[in-house]
C-alpha cells in the first residue's frame, strides 16, 4: 500500500533486507522506541490533568491527557487549574469550539458558572527563569521566523531571544484562553491548538500544558459553524463527564507516563535524524526542522493509560 | 466570550470605538476583505479539481474543493491527475488513511483498479522553472529551518536555496502518495496534509495542489487505528461518490473561487500583518511568520462554491 512515511512514532515498513544490503538507516520513531529505559524519565501523575468526555456516539469512551507545565513555566496559575480540579469544576462543562487548523476550546459556554475561590489572574505569558533557561538545549538547527533560539528543557519546547526565553504554541499544546484584556484568563478557559503552530500567539496567551494522549477525540470534532469556530447550538458541544488531577483518580484508573528526557543521547540523535531523514522512503534530508516539528516522544505506561 | 482571535479570517470582534479613541490596527483577516477587487485573481474552473464525497451520517453533502497547481510548479503529471479525473477514476474509491497531524490520503484501497493509459511517472518532486523562480516574491521575515528563502509567486508558497525553488507543504497542500522508489506515484493515491506543516517531505514527495474549500470534511474524519493512520476496515473508509475537474461540471454547479493576489500591496500588507500582529488582542507582535502562517486568502464567487 502506497503510504507517507509515519511523522513521529514508529513505522514497520516490512523494508526488505538481505544479507547483502546495509541495515536501512533508523527513522526517528525508530530511535525513540530503541531508547534504553533510563533515558526516559516519569510524568508526575500530579501533573497528569485527566479529561474524560461523554461517550462518543458508539459508547466509545474518550480520554484526554494533559501534562501540565510544572514550575516554572507556570507559576501560580497552574494552581488555578489545580483549585478548578478539586472542585470538579469542569464536570458538566462542554467543549464549545473546534477551530479548522487552529484550535479546540473547552469550558463553561455559559460563563455563568461559580469559580472556586482564590484564583489568581493569569498573565498573557509564562517565561522561563533564569536557570530553566541556562538548562535549555539548544538545537541549532530550528532556527525559525519567531525567535533566534530554539530548543528544548526538561521536555518542553521552547524558544528564546536577548531578552527572555518562553515555551511556545506546537500543536497540542494547551493554554489558557482569555479576553482582549492581558489578565481576563483564568484557566477555566482552555485551549489546545490542533493545527499549524500559531506562533503569533507565543507571548501573548500563556501555555500552561501539553494534550500527551487522545488529542484525536479533540482534533477530530466537528468544525463549528460560527465565528471563530464556535458551536452555535447546545446539541454541538461535547460534553466534559469530569477533569481530574491524575492522583485524584482510582489506582487502576491512573494514567501513567514517560517522555524521552531532552537531555539524553537518544533525544539528540532523534532530533538529529527529524531534521535529516535519512531513512529509506527520503531522498533529500532537510537539514534543519522546525522545532513543532521534533515532538518530543511521550509514551504510555500500564493498563490505566488505554 | 472569551475567544483567540481567528487565524486568517475575518473577525468581527465587536470591539467598542468610540469618538476619542483611534480606529484599532486592522487584523490580517480584515485587509484581506477590505483589499479591492483588482488585487483579487480568478482561478481558472479547469484548475479546480471537485471531490464530492459521499453524504455524512445526516445525510449532508461533502465536498472538498482542490486547486490544482499550474504549469511551472508541476510539469506533465498534472495531466494524470486530468486523465483520472476523465475517466471518473476516483468515483468508488475512498479515503483510506487519517493520521492525526499528519495527512489524509485516499484512492483505490484494493490498489488493483485499472489505471487509465498515458499516465507518466511523478518524480519526487516539482522544482520551479528559473523563470517563475525570477518572478518570487521574496518574505525576508520568514526565514526558517527549512530553506533559507520563503516566499510567494502566482498565489504559492515557495521555497529556494542557491540550488532551486519548490512549493512547500503546508497545511492543505495536495501531494502524491508513492512508495519506497521515488518515482512510484501517478497522482491516483492523493494526500493533504491536516497538521503542522511537514517540511520534511518538501523535495521528497511531488505537491500538485491545495485545498482550497471543504477541507474540514477531511480534517474531522475519525482517525484511523491501523499503522500510519490507515482505516483497518471497509466500512471505516469515507466513499468517494465522484472527482471532476470544474469544467466538467454542470455549470450551476461549478465552484468559483478567487485568491489575493500575492504580487498585490494588499498582499504585501496582509503578510507583513500575520508577521507582526498589531490587532487589540496582541500584546508582543512576533516580528516573523512561518511561511504556512501566511496562508494565501481563498475566497468563493457565487452560488456553486457553497
Amino acid at each position: 500500500m502506497k503510504h507517507l512515511l509515519l511523522a513521529a512514532a514508529v513505522a514497520s515498513l516490512a523494508f526488505p533486507v538481505t544479507a547483502q544490503e546495509p541495515a536501512p538507516i533508523p527513522s526517528p520513531g525508530e530511535i525513540a522506541a530503541a531508547a534504553p529505559a533510563s533515558d526516559w524519565t516519569a510524568i508526575a501523575p500530579s501533573d497528569l490533568l485527566v479529561m474524560d468526555l461523554a461517550p462518543d456516539a458508539r459508547g466509545k469512551a474518550r480520554r484526554v491527557v494533559i501534562q501540565l507545565m510544572p514550575a516554572p513555566f507556570s507559576q501560580g496559575w497552574i494552581g488555578n487549574i489545580r483549585k478548578l480540579s478539586a472542585a470538579h469544576w469542569w464536570d458538566g462543562t462542554s467543549i464549545n469550539r473546534v477551530q479548522d487548523n487552529y484550535v479546540v476550546q473547552w469550558g463553561d459556554a455559559t460563563e455563568k458558572k461559580a469559580m472556586p475561590e482564590g484564583l489568581v489572574m493569569v498573565p498573557e505569558n509564562a517565561y522561563l527563569s533564569q536557570r530553566q533557561r541556562g538548562r535549555t538545549t539548544w538545537l541549532p538547527f530550528t532556527n525559525g521566523a519567531y525567535a533566534p533560539h530554539h530548543g528544548v528543557v526538561a521536555g518542553w519546547p521552547v524558544a528564546w531571544n536577548v531578552d527572555a526565553a518562553w515555551p511556545v504554541h506546537c500543536y497540542g499544546m494547551v493554554g489558557v484562553g482569555r479576553n482582549l484584556s492581558p489578565d481576563t484568563g483564568t484557566g477555566a478557559e482552555l485551549y489546545t491548538v490542533i493545527g499549524h503552530a500559531p506562533r503569533h500567539l507565543d507571548r501573548n496567551i500563556a501555555l500552561v500544558g501539553r494534550v500527551i494522549s487522545g488529542i484525536e477525540h479533540l482534533s477530530s470534532l466537528p468544525r463549528g459553524t460560527g465565528a471563530l469556530g464556535f458551536y452555535e447550538t447546545e446539541a454541538e458541544r461535547v460534553p466534559i463527564a469530569s477533569v481530574r488531577i491524575a492522583t485524584e483518580l482510582p489506582e487502576a484508573n491512573q494514567p501513567r507516563f514517560e517522555y524521552l528526557s531532552t537531555e539524553s543521547d537518544s533525544f539528540a540523535r532523534y532530533a538529529d535524524a527529524r531534521a535529516n531523514r535519512r531513512d529509506p522512503f527520503f531522498i533529500k534530508p532537510a537539514g534543519g526542522a522546525d522545532i513543532c516539528n521534533i515532538p518530543v516522544p511521550v509514551r504510555a505506561v500500564g493498563e490505566g493509560s488505554k
